[in-house]
Parts: C-alpha cells; structure tokens; sequence
C-alpha cells in the first residue's frame, strides 16, 4: 500500500471516478468496498426499526431523495457511495449495484429481485485483461422506472423515464422514454 | 395505519388476495412480509436440526405435503403463507418466491438454485404506475416438474405436470404437460 | 443411513465422482453439503482478515493456484472439494457453484456476479427424475476467462482460454478459445 500521506494513496479512486482505467485490487478499493459491506450490513439489521432504516440507507449511499427509500436484503454494493437515488427508491431482494462509477436514479424507481446493476467490466482483449485494469461507466435511471426481477443493466447505459424493463432483460444499450423493452439482449416491445 | 379495531386494517391484503390492484407499502403487508423474513430466518438457523427442521417450514408456508420439503438459505419469500407445496419439494439456495398471491406447487417439484417466482406485478403504464397500486396473479406448478435454476416464472403463469424449465428461461405464459422449455422468452423445445 | 463400517456409506458419493447416475439425498452426501457451507461461512467471516482468509479459501475449495482468491458473500457451494482454482482466482458476490462432479478453474479467472455453474442435473423424462436419480458431469474453465455477471454454466460444458462470457449467458455447449459469446442459448458474437 502507498504511504498514506502520499497523493498516490487515492490515485486509483481517482482513476476509476475519472472513468479511466484503474486496478480494482487497489488497496484502498478494497478498503472502500470493505467499509460499504459495513454499511450493508446496518441496513439490513434496521429494516424494520423506523429511527434507525432512513439514516442507514443515507450512510450507505451517495444521496437520498427522501425518507422513504426501501433495500431489501440480503443485496451487494461495491461502494454506494457512488449510487444516488431519487424519491420513493423500492429495492427488493438480492439485487447487486457494482457502483464503480457513479449510478444515478431518478424518482418513483421500483427494482425488482436480484436485479444487477454493473458500471464495472474487463476489457475483451484476453492480453489486455491480464493487466489487471478494468474500467467502470456510469449508469442512468430516469424517473418512474420499474427494473424487472433478475433483469441485468450493463455499464455506460442510461435509461430513460416511464421505462419497464421486462424480467430477466439483458440492457445493453440506452432505452428511450416510455417504452417497455424484454428479452437478452433487450429490445423494446412496446411504446407506452 | 388505519385503527386496528377497523375493518379498513385489513383491506390491502383482502384486495391483494382477491387479485384486485392494491397498495404494497401498506403497514398490515408490511408487517406480514416483516414476520415471513422472520420464519425465512427459522428456516436457515435449523437446516440441519431434524427436530426442527420440517415445524420451522410448516411455519413458513401456506401448507407442506410432507415432513421432506427442504428450502436451501438464503432464500426469499414475501409472505410464504401464500405459497403451498406438495411432497418431497426440494428448493435449491438464493430462490425469490414473491407470493403476493396464492402460489401452488404440486408434489416432487424441484427448484435449481436462483430460481423466482414473481406474482407481483406493476403497471406498464407510468402514470398508472405511479398511483402506488401493484397488482398479483396466483402461479401454479404441477406435479414433477423441475424447473432449472435462475428461471424466472411471472405472474399468472401455470405450469403442466411433467415439465422441465431450462436454466435460465423466462417462462412468461402457460406451458402444457410433459414438455421441456427454454429460451428468453421460453418456448417449448421438446415433448417427452 | 448405512452402517458406518460398511462400503456402502459412500457408494452414492463414489458414483457421483464416477459421473454415474446417483441419489442427491444420500444422508453420506447431505452431510458433505452441510460441512461446505460451514467452510463457506468461515470465507465470509475472515475476508477482511489477512491471516485466515487465504486459509479458510483453502479449506473450502479442493485446491487453489495461490494465496490471492477471493470469494465474495453471500456465495453457494455444493461441496467446495470439487473445485479446483488456480491464481489469481476472483468471484464476486452471489455465485452459486453446484459442484457434484468436478470443477476445474484455470489461472486469471474472474466471475461477475451471480454466476452459476451447475454441474448437476436431473433426466427431463417425468418418469426417470421420478427415481430421484441425479447425475453430475464436470466443467471445466480455461485461464484467462472472464465470466460476466448472472451468466449459467450448464453440466459437462468446457470452456478455452481467453474467452469472454457475456451478462446473462446461458452456456450449453463447449466454448473455444479466444471469443466473446453472449445470449441465451450463448452463441459467439466475437474473435478476440
């Protein structure tokens, strides 16, 4: 690990906000990561304990729009601190948010069970990959939005408002507003 | 939350139960989601306690056909009172049954692991969505059936005697007796 | 269960090595089952501790490349003993590994997460999975893969070097070496 006065200390946090590319491995990635497991963790044990659940969901993400949002467990977060949800958030079941990059989610967004969200990837180059640098792209949720269970969302994607995406849906372009779209990969079936 | 004394406490959960649109984040619901996470958490502790093994998911779901249901941890259910096995269910780890209405499955039913059964559904429609009301449709498997793991099976879907879902299909309406079915959406692949 | 001096204790265990069909409720194999997940509760407690964690993988799995892997929580294994990892092993969070027959990991692989690997299966004909016989063939990874988050590995699958797994791949069949596949059913969509 870098000397902790040193700028270099934080130089791959830098990198990865930045979207360049950076080495997940980073100690101070993963003390980062280890930290929001933490925050995790106290969400989970206040579910149901209304002085306690808002302030834990407030510590473990980057910004709330209100005292109403609800993750269920158990569920996963690379470092929430890089997630931003709007009013109303609803987040059931075993969903898993790689927050690499920032995520940001609008108001009256419903999720699914185990719906995954990934800002993080690898390059496909297998030679590239062996250098242990990986990339991460923001995600974009517009407002009023239903993920559908076990639907997948894949880095750099944003999505419109009045969006459904369909369970089990592979999303691995931008979707338009209002619209339905299914399938792996996702298409749009429907303009609502 | 309405006077407990009313009638009105209760009006969410019969509206849900009857198929009609309802309000999810209704306290009554709330709490009974609460005490299933509670009777989920049984289950996990004495998987291994023959004692107390079949009492902990007797206590969980609607109705059991025998003391030999095993349900693998973690696992999800939304009330596990709507749900109702038959004999010798096997259940493998990180299943989602969202039960908000009445979920049958009959005898020597097998689920893979990350398997979801989704009742519950919202509007396509934004600005119906937006009232808050879901809605749920009861899913019923026959008897034999093995359905692969992270299949997702949706709202109002029955399911033949007989039947194998593949890993990972999408099985968004009726499949018939004795047939096999994969794919996104799942399709019938063939007849045995 | 079977007297404890007889061969016959491990007869079923003996025949799922073998690939040979056998029965998956054997109170001889339920209790391997049981013994793995207290190993994998031991990973998830010391991921943050330097000393026990390479150890407790160690003791999980049934041989690992070096002292770098790291399995995210919560994570299922069957057995944990029929896996088999090499360096710089990486498994995110939420992976299911069914591993009733042998699964062998080369060097630089990384999971996303959800990822499922099953080596077992049931007959799809009603009447044969009705005997409660199952079967198990191995899979087999290549180095340098990377396996995209909630893809599923099918039985008896063998995947090369270099290879790409799409999100959400279902992979039934044996991938070559150096592509990128994508979808469900998985098909090659790239030449790297």
């Amino acid at each position: 690990m870098a000397d902790s006065t040193s700028e270099d200390y934080y130089t791959e946090h830098k990198k990865m906000l930045a979207g360049e590319p950076y080495t997940g491995g980073d100690p101070y990635l993963t003390l980062l990561r280890k930290h929001a497991q933490e925050r995790v963790a106290e969400v989970a044990k206040h579910r149901h304990d209304p002085e306690r659940y808002a302030p834990a969901i407030c510590n473990l993400l980057g910004s709330v729009g209100d005292d109403k949002a609800i993750i269920e467990s158990p569920t996963f977060f690379d470092y929430g601190k890089n997630t931003h949800v709007g009013k109303r958030f609803y987040m059931n079941s075993m969903c898993v948010l790689l927050d690499c990059a920032r995520i940001d989610i609008g108001d009256d967004v419903m999720f699914g069970p185990s719906v995954q969200v990934y800002c993080a990837g690898h390059p496909t180059d297998p030679a590239a990959r062996l250098t242990g640098l990986e990339f991460a792209h923001p995600v974009k949720i517009g407002n009023n939005v239903w993920v559908g269970g076990g639907a997948i969302i894949m880095p750099g994607v944003t999505i419109g408002n009045g969006v459904t995406i369909g369970a089990g849906a592979v999303v691995t372009k931008d979707v338009p507003d209002n619209v339905v779209v299914v399938g792996n990969p996702a298409r749009i079936v429907k303009h609502v």
